[in-house]
């Protein structure tokens, strides 16, 4: 599976086979240990400001209360046919000290070759407005959050340089209402590590 | 870091040092991605039934709200001499239909020789009476919630066949009241594993 153009995708195998670990325990007792070797950008991940700043917040420094039970809007960006979105998408919605998600629809390429290229993405411009803005954090369903063929990677710069935590590769944003979504992508705390796999999800008031 | 005795500790490294980077961004811009080799057993962790069972639910099939927003109590296990937690630790509570923490104050020894070996555990007994209770997932701050020292592995055979989740090496239980936590422990969605890190937290009516 590949996340990313240029990156390997993970390898998967047994440390401990269910075989292998009979002789380590009781009568039709077994247990199967996995081991993975993975680059830290696989499947829908959390950015923390290290992967972009060597000395910014990496997994284990960031607060929990940025990374889960987030106060959410969802922003929708129509038709799947717009790349750059920028600050007026945000402008009349209340993203003031919220986490804000970005649905493009972009998902529906996952694990193919149109994926990885010509991505939705925000504008240095839009990203300087939510930072204006004291947004939480930030989320989209697309393969880079920046232009992807953009080698400044602005977004990136200005999110993570205002301790703005990243989700990327998302999907089925389709799933949540607009409002009242409190949103949830809580890595494990690595240290010396930026970026880590997360099951984002948002909890709906009921 | 070694999380249970015999397992190998992970291996972090660059896939992407940020200097190596550099070529590939624009000026003054680069970015770290990290590697990391790991047994699926590292950390704070979730077992799903698969890691007993190889006909069982891995952790791609586990259902978001058998992880998320669970009701939960928490069980005080005093004074820290308790090896053997009987079924009677938790008859006069309400477990019925919810998540379980057991609080044994074992993570004081994290990271030390005696944390591996004469740890807290549930017998055989209050792993079945838990069951009978419906209970959705159990955690525990001990280095296994079986006894290390017996190979039938009850507790683990007992919840994980009945669908429930455990989670292990747990810290910091004391920060949480005895009721009225939501718990969340969502591991990443890796189809063919069956246990993987999770920073798992409860969330505290206010």
């Amino acid at each position: 599976m590949v996340t990313y153009p240029g990156l390997p995708g993970p390898i998967i195998c047994d440390y401990l086979s269910r075989e292998a670990s009979r002789g380590r325990y009781g009568p039709g007792v077994e247990f199967q240990i996995g081991k993975i070797e993975m680059v830290a950008n696989t499947g829908t991940y959390l950015d923390s400001p290290f992967h972009r700043y060597a000395g910014g917040k990496d997994l284990s420094a960031l607060p929990l209360d940025s990374l889960a039970n987030l106060d959410t809007v969802v922003i929708r960006i129509g038709g799947g046919s717009v790349r750059a979105i920028p600050r007026a998408a945000f402008q009349d919605v209340p993203v003031q000290g919220r986490a804000v998600l970005v649905h493009t629809g972009w998902d529906a390429h996952w694990r193919t070759e149109r994926y990885l290229s010509g991505n939705p993405f925000l504008t240095a411009d839009a990203a300087e407005y939510l930072v204006s803005q004291d947004v939480r954090l930030v989320g989209i369903d697309s393969v880079n959050i920046d232009d992807i063929d953009d080698p400044a990677r602005p977004v990136h710069s200005t999110l993570l340089g205002a301790d703005v935590p990243i989700v990327e590769h998302m999907c089925r944003l389709n799933l949540l209402p607009d409002r009242d979504v409190r949103f949830f992508a809580v890595p494990a705390k690595v240290a010396g590590f930026g970026t880590w796999p997360v099951r984002a999800f948002g909890v709906v008031s009921t």
